[in-house]
């Protein structure tokens, strides 16, 4: 890999010099992923279990008359059979902090759907039966009489008066007064500072696009499955595969009214989640297939289900305008972003709102959201939900400017970009640079400066995300040989048990190969939030630290005890207690205290819980060179730079790997993922020969700079390096496709057909 | 069942007025072991999992001359074949205090045969295959050249200049100057009081009697089972049925010389173990199979492998002879021990020559033993280790003493019995009460007045126990909704999770219903010592309440944050944080506390980890009322009553359980359980049809007296209560025969044979 690293001043906190943080040791991991020892969600078994499996809706729409599962029941090995009758019914209301705001009474229906059918693929029954042929035989045999009712798939289409209504009731909250009908416009929302009118009045130049996206999967490779065991008055334990046990253990606790403590969740090995997996499925049906069968029940989804039942991102379609003075100073901008959230309010379009300007510092901004549903999967977290949405609008329109002004675009961008103290359009300023040190990262990159050949372009695009920090609990103990471990309650996705163990070993001051990083059970770790928002090596990585130095004030005054000496005149040093005063003394090690650890008051460990505030956002500027078959429409990725400000890399390769993810994962929205809906609103390519994703072949070497102006709240400096990276991918490939043919795409994805098209209209559009 | 409670004065600590200690609440473990939903050891599987299987001596004692596995490598679908080469050679040293020392030389010798095999059924090869059937197969083409050399399996003959030798070089320890030539004999153990000689001198009465015992196995329903899987750098995870998963994880380590903390072991449900459980046998052999091969491999012991190749307890050869002057009063004692130890050095003797005269106040006392090995399996750890033993030999002779002097057989003991202050043969005084209060709870029992009929006979005796404490870890996390969840270290073979969440939410004051405790892995939890020694309820329960009382701490100072007011204005009540101060203010209960969690600084919770001293030990009186049959010499047990001091219930029913257990365990060890060897050495009764522990119909209900002296150092005033109940089982039943039938049983088992050949001899032996 071609990995520069750029480290500005802000780097040298005192004297201090990190002997294992920002190196690549070799990941716990990675040898069980690659020769399958990893245990995945599907990977569980126990004996008596019996295999579940779902009945989804065949329609895109429809009124569910009734279901008669009798002659399901009546198949031998049939043990159970449920539906939403199974699950008592919740409360109409939104629960926490707004941008995250969840709806049980959403959550259970989109589990197993109650009244209505809303999607094809919507779950309405599960069986569970000693096989997963009988399973699927008793599926077959449950009557379901539906009244199927007309549908709407786009979102434009379904803020239309007069469309299908998907709930009959609902009214769009966040608008004062509230309309007098109902729509599937779920929220509307709007942030804005200073003047806009007075901004755009001011403006030398204003350019104003309108765009369209395409909602994308995560793609990741493991289908959800889970293994529920539920016993005694329904106490019970789930292994499953998620970005955060607490959460699935939280919600099915919640849609199967039990005691949250009742519930156990096992973390199984990920096998890709990307914010796709930070809600739930299959675990409430196969709980309560367990309790109603008394059996252990598995299930697994398969591709198909995954397409059509799981959560893509949402596809929106927005209309983007940006006013700017001719010496390049942003005075004003106007966002408006319509999301489809699928089948339940839900979209990611407040952070698209946020997100879209806040690389800048422009006095003058609206930015206004729909959230709007329709008769598709519910849409889920995708990395750095909403933001590469509302970035591909803003930065291709950011594009146009600078062309117009005959600004250098990463120039035009260097000269408004936010810096600590720049207002947000959400209210608070900024706190953190970062920005300002990508876009010189990549005006300093080679690649900037490389030549050009026929038909090829260069884009470059920029990105903010959030990063959050939150709930997290670490605990560390020491092992009788003084070797330690480390167990947290955050899934690792992308490297963090490799992260916790240097974090742990930096601050211990000891070797990384003595440490071994677990994620613990629910019942063995305290709460610790989902693994998103690219919060787990701050939050958690605060909380492994703080357990980490309780730990050493702990091996400090055992030290003391065996030395008969105050604890105060002992300090800890490079991995060893240290004597203070005159005269010279043979320093103790971990394992040395570690071995006289029974005589001194036992064994030596500590837990940290916190809710870390602090967090630093992400941002990152990328380059994107293509060639376009100016035949075909293909475009082909010639390179590809991110330069990322990760505030500080942990593990090295990982959080390249994480950089390098988020471009692959941005090509492919850019290019060539969509769903392909027939005029039934049935999904025409659910699975991977259809729904193309990049591979290998597709991509050149993603070049990765790592930018690190360090986050002083973590002890290290980290910030989130896992989402920030895909959001400015699909600009900056729009922008160099642009730039290669003359024609901005504001179509997501910008397919062969597309770019063809394009080539064949006037320039300019 | 008929239970009666005894609360002595010492009952009272403060008002506190318990609400849940000392009920017996729903057992969180109950369902899923009659359901079948609870996962043992050989519940595991895992995908591309091999199936283990060992090679075991045919021989009771042979060199090996060499090991041919080459024709069972070859096998299609022989994964990996292992031998003691796979195993690094160990330092031939006791490590650890003396009455547990382990010696590793002898362990990697025990778990895999290297130079010689010592006991039919000791493991010399393993193989891993994708099915049993081909290991099994495998095992077969593994060819081995013995040296069948003599062999030895009576202790006493084991003890015999010229005895075959197990180790051609093993002097015995415990002696000075050691002796010239090397035997059988480990270790010779001497503890004495006062001065032996002149006690006799001044003794009115002096009886000794010889006893001897059979080695007796303890017969826990599930046989050894554990899956292991294991990669990168030897990095690995066990699943497995142990007394002790943190000793697992230890031992494991050292034979296999890896970081303790690569080694993960989770614990599963464990069918019984009562000290069976507490080493290891099948786990490092799974574990360098798994190594080997890159597969997860099970192994799962049979019946038969369960009887010849892991420990029973010891037989031993015992003579004791006690002094008492005409008043009652004991005046000297004398005890020799002689234990064999099975094929590796190790036997519980030291706690025999300890626990024997322990319950009385003796002025001169002496106490040897002999640790013998000979070719049977390495003894192991069972209920009480070593204290049934030597107290059939000490209260068979007692109930003589008490004949002779024409004493009640109770007031004879209760004149002599020890408390606060008496010394011990082995040092330090008594520092606690309990063994008079046992022996009057069992005088005032209307089972003590009872009329006997024709052949019927009453017998009675007393037992001491240590009780351990020890190093315990646990955690305690308050979730979102209020309810808790308590994590230990502690494998939960009586009834812990039951306890400790009872004492969880005892000290909380919270229900019971709204604690799940669960047992944590090991790379979860801090160290925390075996299940065994009646350790947990008090070792444990101090590091349960310990992490409680921080938790305590924590949601009064939350509760502080959400008034505004400083900490040490808040105070913990019944389950809810009150506030000082005039006025009258709502409380805050823990479930609205944990509601606030997030705005107060994030999860709470706490772990404590103790290295508990102050344990408390046991005492137990016992009576028996058998009816023989004169024809066959069959025993029928008529009534059996167990008064116990546990110093404080915790789990009523489930003591109540170990009571019942340790008598029926008692009772069959003392009629029927006995090693049937061949003239080869080799075990004849291997299975449970022809090794014969007591069923049901074999036994009347066992009637409990909970005897409660509260121990001031547990927060509740537990003792250990899972082992002292065998102790006094063998000789309370030896003493109803002799009582019905007029002569002293000195062999076990007292099976029908004996007792017929007794009644035929002559009265008094």
């Amino acid at each position: 890999m071609d990995t520069k690293v750029i480290k500005p001043e802000a780097e040298g906190r005192g004297d201090r010099t990190l002997k294992i943080v920002g190196t690549s040791p070799v990941r716990p991991d990675g040898v069980p992923k690659v020769t399958g020892l990893a245990r995945y969600g599907a990977d569980y078994a126990l004996p008596g279990m019996l295999w579940g499996a779902i009945l989804r809706s065949p329609h895109a729409h429809a009124r569910i008359r009734s279901i008669d599962s009798s002659k399901a029941s009546a198949l031998p090995g049939v043990k159970a059979v449920i539906t939403s009758a199974d699950f008592p019914e919740q409360k109409y209301e939104f629960v926490g902090p707004e941008r995250v705001a969840i709806n049980f009474w959403h959550m259970t229906r989109n589990v197993m759907a109650r009244e209505k059918v809303l999607y094809e693929g919507h779950a309405l029954a599960a069986v569970a039966a000693t096989s997963k042929i009988i399973a699927e035989a008793a599926l077959r045999l449950i009557e379901v009489d539906y009244e199927v009712l007309p549908h709407v798939i786009d979102v434009d289409e379904a803020m239309q008066p007069g469309a299908p209504l998907l709930f009959e009731d609902m009214i769009t909250r966040g608008i004062d007064p509230p309309p007098n009908e109902a729509s599937n416009i779920a929220k509307r929302i709007e942030f804005s500072i200073g003047d806009l009118d007075a901004g755009f009045a001011a403006a030398d130049e204003i350019v104003e696009m309108n765009f369209k996206t395409a909602p994308v999967h995560q793609g990741y490779i493991e289908p959800h499955a889970c293994l529920a065991r539920f016993d005694n008055k329904g106490q019970g334990e789930i292994w499953a595969a998620s970005q955060g046990h607490f959460v699935v253990r939280a919600f099915t606790a919640r849609l199967l009214d039990m005691n949250i403590g009742d519930v156990l969740v096992h973390p199984a090995e990920i096998g890709g989640g990307f914010g796709g997996k930070t809600v739930i499925y299959v675990e409430p049906l196969a709980a309560a297939l367990s309790r109603k069968s008394g059996h252990p029940v598995k299930i697994m989804m398969s591709r198909e289900d995954v397409f059509k039942a799981t959560g893509p991102t949402s596809g929106a379609s927005m209309t983007v305008r940006i006013g700017v003075k001719r010496d390049g100073k942003l005075v004003a901008a106007d966002g408006v972003f319509k999301f489809q959230a699928g089948a339940f309010p839900g979209s990611p379009v407040m952070n698209a709102t946020m997100c879209g300007f806040a690389p800048y510092n422009i006095p003058n901004v609206r930015s206004v959201g729909y959230d709007v549903v329709c008769n598709r999967p519910k849409s889920a977290a995708y990395r750095a939900p909403g933001s590469p949405i509302s970035a591909y609008a803003v930065e291709s329109v950011m594009d146009a400017v600078a062309a117009k002004i005959g600004m250098d675009p990463l120039q035009f961008r260097l000269v408004n970009a936010c810096r600590t103290g720049t207002p947000t359009v959400w209210g608070p300023k900024h706190a953190h640079d970062g920005c300002a040190e990508t876009l010189k990262a990549l005006l300093a990159h080679p690649a900037y400066a490389a030549p050009l050949g026929r038909n090829q372009g260069r884009g470059v695009a920029s990105g903010f995300w959030f990063n959050n920090g939150g709930e997290s609990s670490a605990t560390v103990h020491v092992n009788e040989d003084g070797t330690v471990v480390v167990a947290t309650g955050s899934m690792d996705i992308g490297g963090s048990r490799a992260s916790m163990a240097i974090m742990a070993a930096e601050t211990l001051g000891i070797e990384y190969e003595d440490v071994r990083a677990i994620v613990a059970d629910t019942a063995s770790i305290g709460y610790t939030h989902v693994t998103g928002g690219s919060r787990v090596t701050y939050a958690t990585g605060i909380a492994v630290v703080e357990a980490c130095r309780k730990v050493i004030t702990e091996l400090c005054a055992r030290a003391a005890m065996i030395w008969s000496v105050e604890k105060d005149q002992v300090s800890w040093e490079d991995g060893s207690a240290r004597r203070a005063g005159a005269g010279k003394h043979e320093p103790l090690s971990l394992k040395a205290i570690a071995a006289k650890r029974a005589l001194t008051g036992g064994p030596i460990g500590a837990e940290a819980s916190v809710n870390a505030g602090g967090a630093a956002p992400g941002f990152a500027s990328e380059l994107c060179d293509v060639e376009v078959d100016t035949e075909t429409g293909s475009v082909k990725i010639l390179r590809f730079v991110v330069a990322q400000d990760v505030g500080r890399a942990i593990h090295r390769s990982y959080v390249e790997g994480q950089m390098e993810g988020g471009a692959v994962q941005g090509i492919g929205w850019a290019l060539n993922e969509a769903y392909v809906y027939d005029d039934a609103g049935h999904l025409l390519n659910a699975g991977f020969l259809d729904y193309r994703i990049p591979v290998a072949s597709d991509l050149p070497m993603i070049e990765t700079v790592l930018v690190e102006v360090p986050n002083p709240n973590h002890p290290f400096g980290a910030k989130g390096a896992g989402e920030v990276n895909i959001v400015p991918v699909m600009a900056a490939v729009a922008n160099a496709i642009n730039n290669a043919i003359g024609r901005r795409m504001t179509e997501l994805p910008m397919s062969p057909p597309k770019v063809l098209a394009a080539i064949h209209t006037a320039p300019g559009k």
